[in-house]
C-alpha cells in the first residue's frame, strides 16, 4: 500500500516516537487548568474544522463505496455534522473530570523519618491501535491528554485521511497551547507492517492498548515488545437461582440479551437453576420468543422448552453479539460458578437470587473484572460505573480490570522525603 | 537433561496448571486466618524437615563442586542451619502481615442505586522463574500464598533438589491445611525447552514474575504469552545540587555507593551541579579514594579531579554493581533530570539540595518508580517502604512500580449489587 520503504517507515515511526516521548515529558508537569484549557480549546477546534474533517471524511467515504463497503460500516464511518459536534462534546466533558494525575494514593512516615508519598503519574507515551469508528480518534486522545500522556494512534485504513485530519487539528492545538509537538499523532501508513514496527517501539511507548476485534488483539499481544492492556471478548452469564423473583429476573435477562446485543456485556448464556427449571422456563421461554431470540439449551432445558434448539460445547464458549442465548441447567450455584470459571471470558457475571450466601458464594468464587447480584450485566461500562469517559473494558488482570477510566491510564511513583537518611 | 520428550514435559505441565488453578480457587476463597494457619504450619514443616532439606541440598553441592562452581556461588547455594531458620521465620513475618485481599479500594452509590464495591482479589496463579539461591523458593511461595495465589515455580538447575525438596514440603503442608494439592508446586525439568514451555501456559497462569539476570527477563518478556512483571536493572543517579549540604550529600553517596555496591537500587552514577564542582570534587574525591571506589568522569570532572578515569558514553547505561562510579558535570536540575530519563533504568533516583522548586522540578520530571530527595538511594526496598516481604522491584509501569509486597501480587474486582435495576 505505501509507497515507502519498511526503512523509511522505521525511520519514520522513531521520529514519531522521539517527538511523543518529548510531548509526554511536558504533559507529565502540566497542571490540571493548563490540560483542560488544551482540551476545551481541542473542542473548540474539532468545531471550527468542521469543514475540513468533512472533507477527508468524504474522500475516506469515497473509497469506501469504491471498495463495494456494506451500508452498516459506511454509516459507522460516516462523520455527520450531529457527530462531530458529539466529539467535541466528549472533549468537553473531559475536561470537566477530576484530574487523574497527582492524586496521593498513599503516606507513610517512616520509623527512620524517611516520608514516602506514592502520586500517580502518567504512563508517558500510549499507543492505540483500533479500528473503524474515527470518533475513538478524538476520545482516545482526549481522555490519554487527561491523563498526562503523549498518544500515537493506528487507526483502521478505511478511516484514515478522516483520522489523520482529526489528529492533526487535535496535534496542533496541543501546539497553540504550549504544548510540545507529538502529543497527538497517528501513524499515517496503513500498512500491516506498519503496525509491527509500531509495537517494536518500547524504547518510546510504555503502554499499547488495542481496540478491536479478538484477532488484531492476539496479534498485539504476539508482537508486542511493550506491556499491552486489552478487551478480549465478553461471554457474560447470569444465573437464575432457585427461589428468586423471577419476574424481576426475566426483566433482568432481556435487558442483558436483548437492549444491545452486539455489544461486550451482553449476556451470552443463561444458566438455571435445576430447582427453579419448572416454574421458569416456560416464563422465561415466552418473553424470549417476544423478542426473537433463539434459545441453545442442554438436553435438561429442551425437555422444559422443546422448541429450543440443541447447543453444542462451542455455544458455551461463544460470543454471539446477536439474538442468540445458551442455555444449561446447573445444580446450585456451585455448579454455576463452575460453569462460567470454565467457559466464561472474565468480562461480567450475575447472580439473580434471594439467597444471600448463594450471593457472597459466587461474588467470592467467580474469576470475573465485574459481578453481579439482581442487576442488568449491561452496568459494566465506565460511564454507567461513574468514571466519565472511559477508553475500554479491560479483560487483563494486570494493572486494571473492568472498565477504565482516565484514572487508570495512571501509573504511580513514590516520592521519599529525607534529611540525610542513609541505610545502616 | 530430561529423559522426557517435550510432548512428555507438556502434559506433564498441564496437569500441573490445572492443578495450580484448582489450588487458586480454593485459596481465593479461604479467610486471613486459614492462610496465616497454613503459613505457619509451613514455617514449623520446613524446621522440622531441616535434616531433610539439608539432604537434597547436599546431593546438589556435590553436583555443583564437581561441575567446578566457584566458591561464591556455591556459598550462594548452600542451606546452613541458620538459613533454613531464616526461611521458616520469614513464612512467619509473612503470616503476621495484614491480609492483602479483600481491601475495598472504593465503594459508590450510583443515581440509579447500584452499590459498586471495588475489592482487591488475587490473581490466581502466578509463576516465578528465577536462579541460583533456594531461599527463593520459600519466600516467593509464601507471599504468593499470602496474597491468595497459587504459584508455580521454575528455579535453577544448580538448585533443583534442595527446591524439591522446600516445593514438596510447602504443599504437603497446604494440603494437610485443607488446601487442594497443586498450591506450591516447582517444575521438575531444568530443560531450557520447559521453561518455554511454561511461559504458554497463559490457560493456567496469570501472571509471570522473571527473577535474574537481564538476559533470563528478556528471554521471559519474549516468550511469555501471559503479562508479565519485571525486575530490570537498576542505574541509580544521585544529583548534587549547587548549595546542597555538602557534608551530608557526601555520607549519603558513600552509603548508596558502597554500603551493597551488588544490589539494584545502589548508586551507579553521579552528577554534579557546575556551580557545586569547585568546592565539592576534591572532598568527594577523597571519600571515594578512602572506599576504594573507581571514578569514571567526563572531561569537566577530570579536570577538577585528574585522578579519575575517562567515562565513555557506555558508562553512563552501565549497572557496575561494584565500586565504580560514573560521573557527569550537569548545568543544573534540567540537565540533571535529561541525563537520568536518557540513560537510567527508571529504578531509583535522588536529588540531594536545598532548594525546594529544584527538589519539585527534579520529583515531577523524573520518570523513575521511587524518586528521593536526600537520602540514599538504597531505601527502594519492599522491608525499607514497610511493606514487609517483598517479591522484587517493578522496574514496569504496568500494575506495580517499585518495591511489591503482598499486596501488589492482587488485582480487583467490581462486586455490583442491584435491586433489578436494568439499562435504559
Amino acid at each position: 500500500m505505501s509507497a515507502l520503504t519498511l526503512e523509511e517507515i522505521r525511520a519514520g515511526l522513531s521520529e514519531m516516537g522521539e517527538r511523543a516521548k518529548r510531548a509526554s515529558r511536558a504533559l507529565a508537569a502540566l497542571s490540571a487548568d493548563a490540560k483542560n484549557a488544551a482540551l476545551i480549546r481541542m473542542a473548540e477546534a474539532v468545531e471550527t474544522s468542521a469543514a475540513q474533517i468533512t472533507e477527508a471524511n468524504r474522500l475516506d467515504l469515497d473509497a469506501a463505496r469504491a471498495a463495494g463497503m456494506p451500508a452498516a460500516k459506511i454509516d459507522r464511518l460516516t462523520l455527520t455534522p450531529g457527530r462531530i459536534a458529539a466529539m467535541a462534546e466528549g472533549l468537553r466533558t473531559v475536561a470537566a473530570q477530576h484530574d487523574p494525575v497527582g492524586r496521593v494514593l498513599s503516606r507513610t512516615v517512616r520509623p527512620n523519618g524517611l516520608e514516602i508519598t506514592k502520586v500517580s503519574v502518567p504512563f508517558g507515551v500510549i499507543g492505540i491501535i483500533y479500528e473503524a469508528r474515527p470518533n475513538v480518534t478524538v476520545d482516545a486522545a482526549g481522555i490519554c491528554l487527561k491523563a498526562g500522556n503523549a498518544v500515537l494512534l493506528r487507526g483502521g485504513s478505511d478511516a484514515i485521511r478522516s483520522n489523520l485530519a482529526l489528529a492533526r487539528i487535535l496535534n496542533d492545538t496541543a501546539v497553540a497551547s504550549g504544548i510540545p509537538d507529538g502529543a497527538v499523532q497517528l501513524l499515517p501508513w496503513t500498512d500491516h507492517e506498519a503496525v509491527k514496527e509500531m509495537l517494536k517501539l518500547d524504547r518510546y511507548l510504555d503502554l499499547v492498548i488495542p481496540r478491536g476485534g479478538e484477532r488484531l488483539i492476539r496479534m498485539v499481544v504476539a508482537e508486542a515488545t511493550m506491556p499491552v492492556l486489552k478487551h478480549y471478548k465478553g461471554v457474560c452469564h447470569l444465573f437464575v437461582d432457585a427461589g428468586c423473583d423471577y419476574e424481576q429476573a426475566l426483566k433482568i435477562i432481556v435487558n442483558a440479551k436483548c437492549q444491545r446485543p452486539g455489544v461486550c456485556n451482553a449476556l451470552e448464556t443463561l444458566l438455571i437453576d435445576r430447582r427453579a427449571l419448572a416454574e421458569f422456563a416456560p416464563r422465561f421461554a415466552a418473553a424470549m420468543a417476544e423478542k426473537h431470540v433463539e434459545l441453545r439449551g442442554d438436553a435438561e432445558f429442551r425437555k422444559a422448552v422443546p422448541s429450543a434448539l440443541p447447543a453444542t460445547e462451542e455455544d458455551y464458549y461463544a460470543e454471539y453479539l446477536d439474538l442468540i442465548l445458551a442455555v444449561r441447567v446447573v445444580d446450585g450455584v456451585e455448579a454455576a460458578v463452575e460453569h462460567i470459571n470454565t467457559y466464561g471470558s472474565r468480562h461480567s457475571d450475575g447472580i439473580l437470587s434471594r439467597d444471600q450466601a448463594h450471593i457472597d458464594y459466587f461474588w467470592t468464587n467467580v474469576d470475573s473484572s465485574t459481578v453481579y447480584a439482581n442487576a442488568s450485566t449491561r452496568f459494566t461500562d465506565g460511564g454507567e460505573f461513574g468514571m466519565g469517559a472511559e477508553i475500554g473494558i479491560s479483560t487483563d488482570k494486570l494493572h486494571a480490570r473492568g472498565p477504565m477510566g482516565a484514572d487508570e491510564l495512571t501509573t504511580y511513583k513514590y516520592l521519599v522525603r529525607g534529611c540525610g537518611q542513609i541505610r545502616e
